[in-house]
């Protein structure tokens, strides 16, 4: 039987780093020539890296994205290659002014570009703004001829919907479709994927090859999981996720139909000749926690790493929550690059301290203990004639808590590492947290992940043993800002609060359908209300990971300014 | 010669208020019954507010603004009334799942709903994302007869573009284009509207009446300015600036061509008989630096009132930005709503805390004087440990900054008040603050002003005698974070900074380009290096009003991580 040899490249790509990605880029291209593949595939727009957001207003990342695009050509031989990369549109410029450019796949090979296909399907959903940035592409129904093989090439987006372009290649004779991506990671996504994908392949019949970024950018994290389906929607292979990899699969190609599609040559070669080489031992996926646990660090490792950072400075409370920032931060890290700081008050339990004291021991990071007495007392010195016959309320719990945040940030400014906040996604959906104070930081670590997913991350971590101290896990949770304070008594318990958070934040259900659901009326009119009054607060916040259909970032967009409630 | 008695409700709606934008509307349709106009124009989503961003995507929201539609519906009777609200489109959902809506423009008479406009070009550039929330509307040619004239009905966009649906309209036989707005205020603005208005009814042969919505929302500032055009293109009105107006203007029309063209008939009264009404005085546009003072007025006066604040609480440095945002609040909310507080340190030159002083006393605001000694030395006590040995730098700096907005934020907890940001669009973009520190507060007055229009802002405000100190004016720059500290140690002049970043941040130019202009090399690096790298500060940023064709907010989208420069 006939199969073509193709090659992928999950690669964790820099957005703007235009030059870096085109060597890597051509790095794997001669390893993929040495491997005989016919075909290599790299992510969608693998030259400027995904998503590139605004650059692609600036004419020179244009023209620089182009030329890294011609040198990539020059360097290619007898493997094919589709990279992803900005192209130039016909000329027009939008309603704003700006040139029209698509989100496109360059086919390179012997040392020219062959052709150049343009993503039909544009999201603008949710995390996506593509048509603020791209025109739709036309030539869906192009066909690439890959050593007599005619190939459908489509992007991302072009897979998902039955009739997108793949179905008009196919329409046209394709006999391999060819898919590659920028798929951002989501709680559940890889098997939303692959059974959309080998349904595709089975009702197309034919091999479809799907290729996927992989690494963290802002608040996105790409999980690689390259997929690769015979014609009847067998899985062949699955690539590692979280992790860049370069792999190659002979797929078999079915039955020729014996009339010749049109297409356009990109590689005039010949099939590999003899018996195909079986697919390698293909990735399992990671069992749910593990996975969001794995995503949480490439992204923030990504975060840290790419940004030039030399490691992060965590303020450890003794709760949970910053116990899971330090867990994530090591294992994304090392623990070289992780600092610890406990900062005490009047408030705080010894058994915080002990704790963090614990968590630092058995992380093997370093730690500091400081007081936040003296700053605190000055701050209520300083305050002493405003504040006078006035009551002890949340002004002087957020000195406190804004005492800890410059302490942090003082230790950042002095010997580098970035502040990571700690605060899940519980606490900033209602707002229970304190601006400039605990929510400082550049990476919000726990920003999509609720309370109770806290608590089963930190569980996850301890299976080998104890690492976050259990008494972190077990205690109640509290902000330690007066007196024997405890979340409960400003909030609901988090197995009532976190649902109804899904419900009304993720899901945007009214008040109406949670209340008919089983919860109470008035603890759902609080919840609700907390969340909508807070949205300033978020608005300043650190991006964090998105591990759900969706965050409190980019993909949740709602006015601060704002009357509606239900 | 016959006329059409058009008014215009030119309202300031409030996002998510429905029932209180719909009270509203109802008693805007009473008066335009009162004044005999055969119809009346409210603004674009005049029933949700505008832009209603993601609550577009919850069906009670979609459920409740349909049911205030019925609700006008009901309440109409013989004028005409053109409202903008959110219309359910065919009932398929969009790839993420939310149901497919429109932006749309109900005409209600007689007690019911005659008919629905769905706006046909949608913008999503800029500040705008209706590609993310509405589909594009097909009635584009549709005409709605009002008293026997044939009525083209479109949205904002549509008129923007010389072949979008008005163009339609005509064709199809329009007498008279209605034109209902939600259509954000730049510098210069006003007079690109008026311009293309005058063009579109010249070509046209038909009189046209934009109306627009007034009133800040969050970073946008909506300025009416609403114009009325006779056939020849003549401005026969223009309603104020930013202020609410009510006002009618009888239209006159053009020779009937004699062939009734095919409408939908929305009222069945007559014309008014006899001789039309002038037009009322028009309103001059502000001179340019007024123009945008007022602005930003409304822009922070809404905010405040919408959201709920009691008032302001300012630091006052003793510099020019935190005088011209005492002013502009002072100006917005009246002075007793403004609580000014000077914060000096160690490194505060005597002056500051005179210059403040005087600036309070000249706008007659609450003030007070709160050293940040205390809390500093306690900083510094804090950290004694962790700092030992090293050299005192910028660490000690932000130190002070993070006291300050400690303290100010103190107050806001303690008393209410939304503390003000005084930073402007320079410094923002350079990265010249500290975060948590000058950067604290819930709305940015300045955030897109530049240094230079810092200046002509504050002597605009000095024109009838002195408010904001002379010194203030005068004084060089600087931060007083450490002895004799000017800005210039730091930042080239403004009036080569400026420049340059208004190139490189509102025009996306590259820093070839930027050099060719004349700017030395070295400095435009440097600058474009400080942009770039500064992006995670401005992430954090609170928002301000809009007053420039791109701000450091909602429409400018880059990536925090990101390789690109130049």
């Amino acid at each position: 039987m006939d199969f073509l040899r193709v090659a992928g490249a999950q690669l964790n790509l820099v957005v703007g780093d235009i030059d870096g990605n085109t060597d890597r880029i051509i790095e794997a291209l001669a390893w993929a020539e040495d491997c005989q593949a016919d075909v290599v595939l790299f992510p969608e727009l693998a030259v400027t890296g995904y998503p590139p957001e605004d650059l692609v207003l600036k004419e020179s990342f244009i023209r620089d994205n182009i030329s890294a695009v011609h040198r990539l050509a020059a360097r290619s031989g007898e493997t094919a290659a589709v990279v992803g990369f900005v192209d130039r549109g016909a000329g027009q410029r939008d309603d704003a002014g700006h040139p029209r450019v698509h989100n496109a796949a360059a086919l390179v090979a012997g040392g020219g570009l062959r052709g150049v296909y343009h993503k039909g399907l544009l999201p603008n959903y949710g995390v996506f703004d593509e048509d603020r940035y791209f025109a739709v592409g036309e030539n869906g129904g192009a066909l690439w001829e890959i050593n007599g093989v005619a190939a459908g090439v489509s992007i991302c987006e072009d897979i998902w919907v039955p009739d997108g372009p793949p179905a008009e290649q196919l329409a046209a004779g394709a006999e391999i479709l060819l898919n590659i991506n920028g798929s951002p990671y989501h709680r559940g996504r890889g098997s939303e994927r692959q059974e959309m994908l080998a349904e595709r392949a089975r009702s197309a019949g034919v091999p479809l090859v799907y290729l996927n970024l992989v690494g963290g950018q802002d608040e996105l994290v790409f999980d690689g999981q390259s997929m690769v389906f015979d014609a009847s929607g067998e899985l062949l292979y699955r690539a590692a996720q979280f992790e860049e990899e370069l792999f190659w699969v002979d797929v078999p190609l079915p039955e020729s139909s014996g009339v010749a599609p049109q297409a356009v040559r990109v590689t005039t070669g010949d099939l590999l000749d003899g018996d195909q080489e079986p697919a390698p031992p293909t990735h399992e996926p990671y069992e749910e926690i593990e996975e969001i646990y794995r995503a949480i660090c490439l992204g923030l490792g990504d975060y840290v790493r790419k940004n030039g950072f030399s490691g992060v400075v965590i303020g450890l409370s003794g709760g949970i929550d910053s116990a899971l920032t330090a867990a994530i931060a090591t294992d994304a890290l090392g623990a070289a690059a992780v600092r610890g700081v406990t900062m005490p008050s009047r408030y705080s339990s010894t058994g915080s301290v002990e704790d963090s004291r614990s968590l630092a021991t058995n992380l093997g990071i370093d730690f500091d203990e400081i007081s936040i007495e003296p700053p605190f007392t000055g701050f209520l010195e300083a305050l002493g004639g405003a504040f006078e016959l006035t009551e002890v309320d949340v002004a002087e719990q957020n000195l406190q808590a804004r005492a800890r945040g410059a302490l942090l940030m003082g230790l950042s400014n002095k010997f580098g590492g970035i502040v990571l906040a700690t605060g899940n996604k519980s606490e900033m959906s209602v707002g229970y947290a304190t601006l400039y104070g605990d929510m400082v930081g550049g990476y919000a670590v726990l920003s999509d992940v609720s309370k109770t997913l806290v608590y089963q991350l930190a569980r996850w971590r301890n299976r080998n043993g104890e690492v976050i101290p259990q008494n972190s896990i077990d205690k109640p949770p509290t902000a330690e800002l007066k007196p024997d304070q405890k979340d409960t008594d400003s909030l609901p318990p988090y197995e009532v609060l976190d649902p109804i958070l899904e419900r009304y934040v993720e899901d945007d259900a009214s008040v109406g359908e949670i209340v008919k659901e089983g919860f109470d009326q008035a603890t759902v009119e609080r919840v609700v209300q907390m969340v909508d009054r807070n949205e300033y607060k978020r608005r300043q916040a650190a991006p964090g990971v998105r591990i759900t259909t969706k965050s409190l970032g980019r993909d949740r967009r709602l006015p601060i300014t704002n009357k509606y409630s239900g």
